[in-house]
């Protein structure tokens, strides 16, 4: 469990707030190869729920995969689109599991967003299955420094533009330079879309 | 087992107070980030039944879920509220399979409080499969101490009001500072609600 | 099997007397906290049968249910309460199992008391899977002492009331203080009840 | 497989002699405490088949188990009892299993002494699955001391009482003191029963 | 994992590069026995798709054949070829299994190319369930030399003779000598075959 | 699978011999305690092959087991005795897999010897599932020995009772005394028989 | 794995020739004990192909084995004799298998040689699953110095009988002394015969 947390602390700064009237993902993307297109980091989940993470890079595509299949056995069995908490109970269970047998535990925390009858929810799910409801995450590399930079400039009441001014500065202050970022918001249409 | 006991020694403060009359659940919420909401510390188990608990958190949850599934699983079966002490011997028989074959014992404690037929009933499960049925129950950071107060000044006819005050006191003397608390209630009329 | 051994020893004293007219279970009640019930010690198994045990309480709790299945199987596939001498040797191989595999031996040595068309029987029943029947038992702390004085003092004809007394004055041997004690008896007339 | 044989030989001296009319079966009854009836060491298997054992008590109850289901499935499926080498092979078969496997081997070596249409045969089975058939074996505690007298006065037209006096006579020399025994008999008539 | 990486960087240097006409797989073919011919070392998977690998030959073997069978399972179940990326994906997760569980991690990265009704893509993917998808790669031997020729030189108007040469240049500026290189080629019309 | 081979170099020495009009097995009893009848070590198969073997004894008496179910089966299938050969290799491939998998390899070497349409056939198995056809066999204790005698003056026209002799003077040259042996013979008649 | 390939290298000295016309298979015969017929070592898999391997003698027959059964179910479900590539690959994948998991390794190379409506075909396949296709090759002990003579003087117009003595004269190069080997042959024709 400590080194699937280390791994997570080693991962790329990622970023998660929400408001009540949207929430906003954004993950740094580390410069690579220039003939390789950045692995995307921002996931759609469904069409209404968006999700990111930081740590091994294929233990997250796991989970991200784990939430999609969530969302459509949702909709198979009730004709609804899941709601946002259930998808991070269930992921929360889902990572649990891993940290009791003997195998090797997932080292990923993910951040879930989406709108749902209830309103917009952001979920913090970590990897030995606890999950947390919040307003603003940060995980991944130097994720203190910007989860300060986010509580100190927190306002309930700003737009989507000030929001990602907002992660791109907390980034910035984690790693000292100018990151590129892939971002993703959903709104209170219920609609997750990248940006 | 040694470790799974160590990790309810440093959960959170969490308290049980019982009367003829009802029965208090109270849990200490640890200060998180401002942006976070706390998690979750007492849960509603059935219309009946609510429980609590200290140790790691994806542990928590998983027992809690448990316990659910069980009650459920009840009204399912015979068409009406399963009794407590039942609710704790299955939790007592799901953790001590753990404790059997080569996997991680569950590192968390529960105390379950209910009304049923024959009155009000609170439980203490430990890791080991141990259950105890009592009036005064505090587990988790500084328990003794907590413990403490509770028996020196527990009455059989507080009110809730007094039972919530002697709970912040107990939590308050061991933590030494004042806590915030997360609390609930079940009474005589057999609805458990949060407060 | 040595640290099971070693984890009955240090369980609560707990004594079996048999006569032809009765069986007596008593075990000693460890003192714990005020607002606390003590652990039940000795149990009904079925309407003519009662155990108790010494070890770790998570797995005598496990092996109780055993037998209450034991003997509801009996009655539901013969329409007959089951004879006291199938408890002791189901319970001995159930314990048998768990010394072959690679699991945890089960930490608890179990005195079973019956009444059954061939009158009164007793047994012990010890971690390795092996049981004795006899008169005079005696399992847990200081638990030679105890034995002991049941040995010395023990006669075919005493009352349920004599016996009590020499179970009193058995344990407060062995733990040199005046005990707390819960008791259990079954008759000739079939009947278990704890008094 | 070697701490299954120093089980064997640590266990109670138990004799088997066999003449052309009857075949006797003796096992040392250890001392234990007054109030506790001796642990039976010779066992009715079938009603023409008798069988003792040496070694760990738990292992020896579940060979027997073993061989007493083995001559109930023999009856059931071809109506007529079992031959006693069958039940020598069938034991040898299901101990051999225990030394492949990474489970820990049966420390117990079983006499198995029986009549049936080819006349009276008895076997010994060892922890390893080997089984032979004689006249006059001894495990366990200083078996050989006990075998030395059985070999040197043994004779085909012994009557069972002079079987009896040389099985109390080897036993004798071997413990160094009168042993009491349990002695169980099966004659040309095919019944087994204890004496 | 890193004896993985290691297994990785050992094997043979290989080459992919992709315009948004053509993609091109090379991979250096090493000398051996002259009566033996050299091993294949670039693979059609279906019609439309190539691939190519660097590591244990067994364990690319074995990841060749999985991707030829997901191809196949696509045509069957939707009657219409795969795209690259599902491909890709389902390589990732296959080799994401490995790392879980108790058995050695597949040491193998493989480069994908195809074209599909979205145009030409290429993947490369990892031992550890990785994958990104660009227009150069190069893996296996002092690769990083031979990604940095590429790098340069690559323009995304060359044709596929143009490639050829800019990956022979490549591999040989990674190994200092003119190697023999196997070459696979798909193209805008959707056909890979071999060069 | 070397202490499987030194328990085999350290079991009675055996012997088998065949010509092209019989085929012999020879199996040294070693002397055992006087009341105890020698165990079998010439075992029937089917009408028409027999067995020995040298190693644990509890290892050869279950690979003779397999022997004998492998004929009856294919008595069963195909309503004919099998020939010699396929006993052979179906005996090397039930050796096999337990060189494979984490249990304990077979110690036991087998002479197969047996009359089929198309003559005499004898084969030697050995633990590692390797089986030799051959005309002269010795393993077993000093197996060099007795081998060295039997390829001086093995004479392919000799009778069974010539056989026999050199058989006995083989194993008296590896012990150095006059040995007690179990003897077997297959002749061209197709039926086996012990002498 | 390195055993594995350890053990082929001290295997019998073993060489594959083929040329548009033929392939042979020739493997040492070490000499054994006179009354025992040397081990087949080139094995006839199916009407058309043969093979032959080096390394430990059980492997190499379960080798064997799998290769005959994978020709029999091809010939069950097409109707037509295997073609020899997917025979090497075949034994390719299931010897990776045993890589993978925690189980020994197979300790066998194999050459296999054919005819199939492409022509005469030659594979080597190795531990690890690798295979390769050739008209040359030499396994077992001092198989370098073997395949050195081979690679010097092979003639692709080679008739059969200069392939014999070519083979011989690279197994007494690597062994230094005249050796007896098994010989195989397929032909254009299509069939596989020992000469």
């Amino acid at each position: 469990m400590d080194s699937a947390l280390e791994a997570v602390n080693r991962g790329s700064t990622t970023i998660g707030i929400k408001t009540p009237s949207f929430a906003l993902l954004a993950s740094h993307i580390k410069p690579i190869r220039p003939l390789v297109e950045p692995m995307e980091k921002v996931f759609a989940i469904d069409a209404h729920v968006g999700a990111t993470g930081s740590g091994y890079i294929g233990d997250i595509l796991r989970l991200i995969d784990e939430l999609r299949l969530e969302g459509q056995k949702h909709r198979l069995s009730f004709e609804s689109p899941i709601d946002v908490g259930s998808l991070a109970k269930h992921l929360g269970g889902f990572l649990h599991n891993y940290t009791i047998y003997a195998v090797r535990p997932q080292a990923a925390s993910v951040i879930i967003a989406g709108a749902d009858q209830t309103g917009i929810h952001m979920y913090q799910v970590d990897p030995s299955g606890t999950y947390f409801r919040g307003a603003g995450f940060a995980i991944g590399q130097s994720s203190d420094s910007a989860l300060d930079v986010i509580q100190r400039e927190y306002s309930a009441d700003m737009t989507v533009e000030q929001a990602v001014q907002l992660s791109n500065k907390a980034i910035e202050k984690a790693l000292g330079e100018r990151p590129v970022v892939e971002v993703g918001v959903v709104t209170k249409e219920g609609k997750f879309r990248k940006i």
